[in-house]
């Protein structure tokens, strides 16, 4: 019943922005309520009372003891500009939920409204961990052979060789952290294995990752190699990134759609066909579900804050908050500030 | 048996680089034996006269009217540097094969050996067509209406925002051109649809995109639309259109591969599913693959000049001799050249 508290740890609190979404506060809340129920947790609602309160009388949970309110009347819209409405909209539920976290009234964020917002919002709420230039979105890939986290899936869409290196130092943390990868193998995102292969920013990057005794650097990679479980860490700036997930993305549901159509047009036996296929096309789905990896994080921030997809469903939100509890509890913001620091100071003999 | 041939119109010749390639010489030339058959050109095998010969003599071809071979004696390899080996291997088989092509001693050229050498050999060799400052490679995507054209895929890693236009020119001719489809929808390949989204350069280039009259822009895109349908012409650098590209390729054989092995590795049951949903499946595979649609084309340079994977197979060997012949037809380095000169003159009233 309540797996992530060991004897003697407080319970963890964790904030949740429910507006935003795509698929509105409903869809949220009944995640966070799985979560609460099944890891144990406390969970802090923050948006239009309202609409959530309405929400919790519908699930019947008005009176669970473990999910409290947090009324904010305005939101960031995805057509808003992060950076002045983080500003302006001073009691927007994803500003107030960060405020909450920088006051250390819950141990994490999990949010899923614009990404822009929540990475301003962390930035300005929050501030930078002590020697990180830039945070960084770090997104779990599902491979074949396990997980592959790339970063940096969207919070800057320019990067400088060495924001690109801090990257991989806090990608490394994090897959030695939260997926258990020993010694996590990092690679650079372009487009040949040769060192002389890239653009600018990655010819100039090469040179500082190789010469790090800190990361486990295991040269160039391709797009081909991101699921294909021959690295552990994949490092790009924000636009390459998120032009990456979101053409998997594409890509996913464009087949799913063709397969669909194709057995949708073709005759009885593949229809049958595709009813004896289920328990292997569901160990497809499941092999290949983004949402099972509960959201991407934002790394560099000084505190656990994660960013679910705006489109998110009641699972992926509920392991959204999982992953929040695991990461506050392996103290993944202390061990990225004190990788860094350790970077600097042999960069500095 | 002639479908290109049209009364008056002289034979097609088309020059194959058959060295250093991925699967050898052999497969290339089985795929342009069939090519030739069943579009009745002539084709002039360009690389190592005794290898060639060999191989023709395996196909009991050694007498074909229709292919002559040229002999060179050098081959760049996909270690070596594309501009130095270029200037340096002047016997190497695609630099005799692009000098063919300017003699006009064949009519295009199709090569499956390093891009970037290809590249190379087709600017120092072929040279641009007046007013194109870069040369881009557009790649044929399928998509659920049909196909996307996707530019530049990696003929120029970095480019500036004026080169990004002509793209969006060079593709919308190709577009119109091969695939027939009439005022294509251009988009920017960004991370968020709004104007104000995206790095540098895609902020740089969305107004000028916009203000061209000759272009159809509808804004910018994203990793998922390329596949979905919803436009026609997607335009971006050549790292970012090389990144998308391979992370396809990636997500395409890791999806398969964990079909496959779940298949296997479940009952006697899905293995049935599988073998009843063989047709609707193969409609996928057809549907979803590149080969298909015969290699990427160098767009901007003198003369049509096709680009194939590496790992090209016959068929799609076969199949960029046909693109070769339509769009040498389609005089598409001729289209191109008016396009610019049109951009030029209505940009100097």
């Amino acid at each position: 019943m309540f797996p992530y508290l060991k004897r003697g740890t407080k319970k963890m609190k964790i904030a949740v922005d429910v507006m935003g979404t795509d698929y509105g506060p409903a869809e949220i809340i009944k995640g966070v309520l799985q979560a609460v129920k099944e890891y144990g947790c406390d969970a802090v609602l923050v948006g239009d009372e309202d609409v959530i309160k309405a929400e919790l009388r519908r699930e019947h949970e008005e009176n669970n003891p473990h999910v409290t309110i947090h009324h904010a009347s305005e939101v960031i819209e995805m057509k808003d500009h992060p950076g002045i409405s983080v500003k302006k909209k001073r009691d927007a539920s994803i500003v107030v939920a960060t405020d909450l976290l920088r006051q250390k009234e819950c141990d994490a964020l999990v949010s899923s409204g614009s990404t822009g917002a929540a990475v301003a919002s962390a930035l300005f709420g929050l501030g930078r961990i002590k020697g990180i230039e830039r945070p960084a979105i770090a997104t779990v890939i599902p491979s074949l052979t396990g997980a592959t986290v790339l970063l940096d899936s969207g919070a800057k869409v320019d990067a400088k060789p060495e924001q690109l290196v801090q990257s991989a130092i806090m990608g490394s943390v994090y897959a030695e952290s939260q997926l258990g990868i020993k010694n996590p193998r990092v690679g650079l995102l372009n487009i040949g294995e040769e060192e002389t292969k890239g653009n600018e920013q990655c010819l100039a990057t090469y040179p500082l990752l190789k010469a790090n005794p800190h990361i486990h650097f295991i040269g160039n990679v391709e797009g081909r190699d991101i699921n294909k479980g021959t690295v552990d860490v994949v490092v790009c700036d924000g636009f390459t990134g998120n032009v990456v997930l979101k053409t998997m993305e594409g890509l996913g549901s464009a087949v799913l759609e063709i397969i669909r159509s194709a057995v949708k047009g073709s005759g009885f036996l593949s229809k049958f066909g595709a009813l004896l296929m289920k328990p292997a096309l569901t160990e497809v789905k499941r092999k290949m579900d983004a949402s099972e990896y509960g959201g991407a994080l934002l790394l560099g921030v000084r505190a656990p804050f994660i960013i679910c997809h705006g489109s998110s469903k009641a699972k992926a939100i509920k392991n959204a908050v999982r992953v929040a509890i695991e990461l506050t509890e392996k103290d993944i913001v202390g061990k990225i500030g004190r990788e860094i620091l350790r970077d600097e100071e042999s960069g500095e003999l």
